[in-house]
């Protein structure tokens, strides 16, 4: 056997695989932190090794992307109009917690500690990428302040540059309006996201929150 | 506003996520090397910001599951009765490269100097776990033999105790037909799985690669 015959120089790349398989890998690919590796592998261990798996997914892709939505008084996510906080007597709806998206309600409610509702604004002020007030959920807090009923809002947005200011924008429309705003204590880490943020330091971020904005 | 009002014991955890939502989260986190946070930010994404790309995902998983099965020769995935390589004319197909598994072949065929074909194996010898000769694809291997044409059986199989076993098993069989039998050199490194191999590494191992059994 001759070496060069067996050994050659670059052909294909990936392009054994079959093609639905490589739209697979491709799809799993555009998700967030899943480099070309583990695309390939979740592709492989579904279509080769669990099956069963792979049309359960597909079924449960199908089913919550028909049925979530946002939640019409908080913004949250939910199947019906209103989320299971927004829904539920035994929450205080006089205290508003105003979080940045859907992942930071998660992140309070596993620290099982605020007994108050949300609002999720669904991004953050940063006038140097054109998101301003009427691109984010504000104009709907507002809407819900005037209402009636509400004593406090917690303004529970990450400790970062657009979170600060955010807040600070947030605190002189409620100050304004006779509304008490705090914010959390900065317990958590400077620059640090609220989603990752461990349970401890939440809860006494939480309960360190200090008065902004008057 | 009195603190112990607003917060009080753990009650939820993720329970306020839609059930479909929730649904997702579980079969994501069912899948390897994606624990519960990354299921939740994937499922997330997909419901909430992407839900274009969780259609098609669900779509690409159905028909890859519904396309893709093995090659009716050597065993790797295709959507044909045959694969790319066996089909092609320009592999030699009297050197036979012996894998594990189909991410394998990736694997070799990322290195791109390779240019036989394949042989899967699905599996490798490994009798404490009950694995045995007739739950991997050795008698296919050994019929496509007995076709005659076939000059090499390279064993590209993990510098793992399972992949050296069943290298020196296969190696004896195949010595017994009086074909060559090579294996991969040990420049892979010593408990190193064949998929995570850089290419160089791959490489060297290919063209280093000595006779076995005899």
């Amino acid at each position: 056997m001759s070496r060069s015959l067996v050994f050659h120089t670059k052909i294909f790349q990936m392009s054994q695989f079959p093609a639905s398989l490589q739209r697979l890998i491709r799809e799993f690919s555009a998700l967030p932190s899943v480099g070309e590796k583990s695309a390939t592998r979740l592709a492989y261990h579904l279509v080769a090794q669990n099956q069963q798996l792979a049309l359960s997914l597909a079924q449960s892709l199908r089913e919550a992307v028909e049925r979530v939505r946002l939640c019409s008084r908080c913004f949250f996510l939910s199947e019906e109009d209103l989320c299971p906080v927004c829904r539920s007597s035994s929450r205080d709806s006089s205290v508003i917690c105003v979080v940045e998206k859907p992942m930071d309600v998660i992140a309070i409610e596993r620290v099982g500690e605020f007994r108050g509702v949300y609002h999720v604004l669904h991004g953050l002020l940063a006038p140097r990428r054109g998101v301003g007030i009427d691109d984010i959920r504000v104009r709907e807090l507002l809407s819900r302040i005037d209402e009636g009923g509400v004593g406090e809002i917690i303004l529970a947005l990450g400790a970062t540059v657009e979170g600060d200011a955010t807040s600070y924008h947030l605190a002189s429309l409620l100050s304004q309006r006779g509304i008490k705003a705090t914010r959390l204590a900065q317990g958590m880490p400077k620059g640090g996201e609220l989603e990752y943020t461990d349970e401890v330091t939440l809860s006494r971020a939480f309960s360190g929150r200090s008065i902004i904005g008057k």
